[in-house]
């Protein structure tokens, strides 16, 4: 049984059923909605419907955009023959953080996964393998996580494009950069020593 | 720089600016919101936005309610010459939850904080002065937490309620159920065997 108005729990059920959010942290959010002043709260309220309403996969790309077609799909400064394969929005924005990469990207929406009855086409697989049937591919970088899954899905994705002209390829694994030897776990000091490249 | 839609930014923001949400949560929880099945965001939205229009301090108690006066103080088989005084909203709910008290609250919504500059018309302090001159209560019992401005704010109300025909009483200290000697801090312990009571 509660002790607060209903429309005050139905707040705080709506924060719990948040990711990460218990039940103490979503009192909290609620109690903090309650104390913002009236146009903060009815900000937050619209800029969720907002978001809901406009944002959605970018046609080509399946990365998250307010437009049709998202801002990297439409530059013409970048390298569309070269597409990188993540499994997230959020890796994106990840690698263009490190203005490195100037081809285009593609984005799954997660990554096979057996146990939790995800398969290939539970990912925004066939809309890869439209872009690369439809010409101009020729570079698949795979992005997706080093661990079983990722690895799974990046292994998975070079076999379906093997018939294909497009020469897939992998993101280097090793010691992180300002990483320690002592503390590399046994599966990265392996893959390091494996892909040793010339000095 | 971002590289995700403006409005997915604000999302973000906003949630970052919630208390204990640092921006890795606050994304986390804008890509869960644009991930839930529509109307279930747009309830998130209404219920923000209904809870902020609606809810709002009793008149009597300043608990928050929807109602013009909460449903403890309407109720008439509860004691209204007895008031339990807390700070805040969430201490009404935990005292509700003993299911051990009968009386009616008075919701401060902060304590005296010289540090913090909150001062005692910061709070709803007057409106419990006014409560105790309009007769009727008997005893009013301080349950702010047992902290310095906790114990602050409940010493200054004894006084300035001392001119009155009122009771004035403190929740009691002690060893909390369950807890272990050992443990238990110098503090605590000895406001243990000061009040201590008869077997």
């Amino acid at each position: 049984m509660s002790f607060f108005p209903s429309v005050l729990d139905e707040l705080i059920e709506r924060f719990a059923s948040l990711p990460g959010i218990g039940i103490k942290s979503a009192q909290r959010l609620a109690f903090h909605i309650l104390s913002m002043p009236e146009n903060e709260a009815v900000g937050f309220a619209d800029t969720i419907t907002k978001a809901k309403s406009t944002i959605h996969c970018c046609t080509v790309c399946q990365n998250l955009t307010d437009k049709e077609v998202c801002g990297v799909c439409s530059d013409p400064r970048r390298d569309h023959s070269t597409v990188c394969v993540v499994a997230d929005p959020k890796d994106v924005a990840a690698i263009e953080r490190t203005r490195e990469y100037n081809g285009s990207f593609h984005v799954l929406h997660g990554v096979i996964s057996p146990m939790n009855n995800i398969g290939p086409d539970d990912i925004k697989l066939n809309e890869l393998v439209d872009r690369v049937v439809s010409g101009d591919v020729k570079e698949i970088i795979m992005a997706t996580n080093p661990d079983t899954e990722g690895e799974t899905t990046a292994k998975y994705i070079a076999r379906l494009l093997k018939p294909f002209d497009v020469k897939v390829t992998r993101l280097a694994y090793g010691i992180p950069v300002g990483g320690n030897l002592e503390f590399a776990d046994d599966a990265t000091l392996s893959r390091a020593i494996e892909g040793r490249t010339l000095l």
